[in-house]
């Protein structure tokens, strides 16, 4: 099983670094794993002029599954739009057909303080966001900024077809039906056409899965039930726009964004994988960062792409472990825990596989 | 000074009753009110067949100032889109150009406890959220649901002018200057070209006003600095539909929404008022509501609307007097507090002015 590892920028090398030591040693262990590097966003500008450069997106069509750093930093952003770092990920999405963006927001018991919300409200929490992500307004044409009558205006196209929709409402009704069998649909249907739609459809795929509670919620509603009681939720599914907003919304909930990964996957399971927080380029090269959303992404990987279940639960054991063990990264690290480095976090769950 | 009172739907009608009880108040001590009600949403809809009716628009056109209950209830749902009552609210804030709206996100010290986060994160918190409400995907053409390639698209445009974002800059860097000369424009210029024009022309209008301190956030991270840190927001600008998740978001950070009072400007200070909150149908005609949020709606009137900035003073005054005597409605009652009716809060306003 051959996997593409693209670093990316900032922290992206160092965390990529630990998630691939325990891709070494599940290789070791007898995992048929093969690892390729390519570089992606400012590494990929630096090193081809091209946020997404030629090779890398051929080694990410050829791999099995991807694993991706991050991507950005302050010395691409005055770049024309084309060549920034950000492009290079939105292009690898929509070459890869990546259309269903698993985003789990889950909170340690062990980190139940690192949340601004009251433990009650926060602790147990287990949602999973799918977000659709190929299409809505990040993709929508006409798009653009040009004069008419005489003054700028600046425009996109939020839009939505039936079978895009109604793909994403499979992984979500598929993924549903494996948890608490309780779907939300976010929209804003009450104002949109295209979220009328969205409903629709979603509604009419309900019918292959009699045994999942769907309900609706709209979105400015969906941002405040997040806050009041997160508990509430299960599997939400919702479209690319507001699925950015609330995933990072919800992650935040948990006070540890260090730990979250994500998955990115097309109509075969095939997957880009990637912790969702940033690069981080303050904290760059200094050896401080969390690996673990990236070891998590991993443990996805080996879930969703390569089939590897009781590896991925090895992995995610691991840093169950590895947390009881009081270690902690600077960002989740408490009184009465003990720092550790990026990559002393990375030895420790190695040593705990 | 005429206010055209339109109570709508759901708990609108008792709550609108108190906050005419404190209008009513003030006129007998002098201040020259003329109130005048009128059905709008649903209420319109059974009235005239129209959730927006002709009568009603023609008094909100020829009224100083608009008090606003709330629209909506699930015997409306079924109605073609143009019926339903949330049109009559999108409607009459297009057609009385309101396209400056102020949500404030205030928690009373009283109140700190019906946060969901914890304490220390809230304690103090008192954003202004200045969203754009007449523009962007909510009125964008063309929109619309259609078959293409033999499938259902939905589809609606997000846009903005020049001139669109210029005017509301120009409200929110002035509130900023009367605040903490902090303004933060939010949207998502890494993706959007809509976004990217927004960010350029509050660059532009930020020239006007060289006391005001500018920064730029994606609206994504925006949805998680609110969960992690709203302190560090004073007046936020945005657009209609990030403004509309986001204001809730920040609502339901304070955990009183029932105390959450808003403001839609024109840009010549005529403005439509009312609270944040809903209709909340399931507690309609019980006398529980709370009357607070459309009390302070009255006070934002006074101060914007009818130059009245010490009559606005005096109701704000009276309701943090009458939380100080430890008077709630159901909403925000605990435990060593008084619970009182939706008329009873009224009242005591009233006795507190
Ligand atoms: C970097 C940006 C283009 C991206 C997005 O908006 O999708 C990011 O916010 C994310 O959620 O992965
Ligand atoms: C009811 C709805 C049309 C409205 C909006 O989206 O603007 C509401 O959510 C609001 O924020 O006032």
């Amino acid at each position: 099983m051959k996997i593409a590892v693209l670093p990316g920028d900032g922290i992206g090398p160092e965390i990529v670094a630990q998630a691939t030591k325990v891709l070494e040693a599940l290789a070791r262990d007898g995992l048929p794993l093969e690892m390729e590097q390519a570089p992606i966003g400012g590494a990929g500008y630096d090193a081809a002029g091209d946020p997404l450069p030629e090779a890398t997106l051929r080694l990410a069509k050829q791999a099995d599954a991807v694993l991706l750093g991050a991507v950005g930093g302050p010395q691409y952003e005055a770049l024309p739009r084309e060549k920034r770092p950000e492009r290079g990920l939105l292009r690898i999405r929509k070459e890869l057909n990546l259309f269903a963006n698993l985003r789990p927001a889950v909170l340690y018991p062990e980190l139940v303080g690192a949340s601004t919300l009251r433990p009650e409200v926060v602790s147990g929490l287990d949602l999973m966001i799918v977000r659709e992500l190929t299409g809505d307004v990040y993709f929508g044409q006409p798009r653009g900024i040009e004069v008419r009558n005489g003054e700028r205006v600046g425009f996109n196209t939020m839009i939505y077809s039936e079978s895009e929709i109604r793909r994403v409402a499979h992984v979500a009704f598929g993924i549903a039906r494996k948890r608490s069998r309780r779907l939300c649909s976010v929209e804003k249907a009450n104002v949109l056409e295209c979220s009328e739609l969205w409903r629709q459809v979603m509604i009419e795929v309900s019918r292959d899965y009699p045994d999942v509670a769907l309900s609706h919620m709209y979105v400015d509603n969906a941002a405040m039930q997040l806050v009041k009681n997160p508990k509430q939720f299960d599997v939400i599914v919702t479209g690319n726009i507001f699925g950015d907003i609330l995933s990072d919304e919800a992650a935040m909930l948990t006070g540890s964004i260090g730990m979250l990964a994500s998955a990115s996957l097309d109509d075969r399971a095939k997957g880009l994988y990637e912790p969702i927080h940033g690069s981080a380029p303050d904290i760059a090269g200094r050896d401080v960062a969390n690996p673990l959303a990236t070891i998590l992404s991993v443990a996805m990987m080996l879930r969703y792409s390569l089939h590897s279940e009781d590896a991925a639960r090895r992995v995610e054991e691991a840093v169950r472990k590895v947390l009881a063990q009081g270690l902690r990264t600077a960002d989740i690290h408490t009184e009465g825990t003990r720092k550790v480095s990026c990559s002393e976090m990375g030895d420790a769950v190695v040593a705990a596989l």
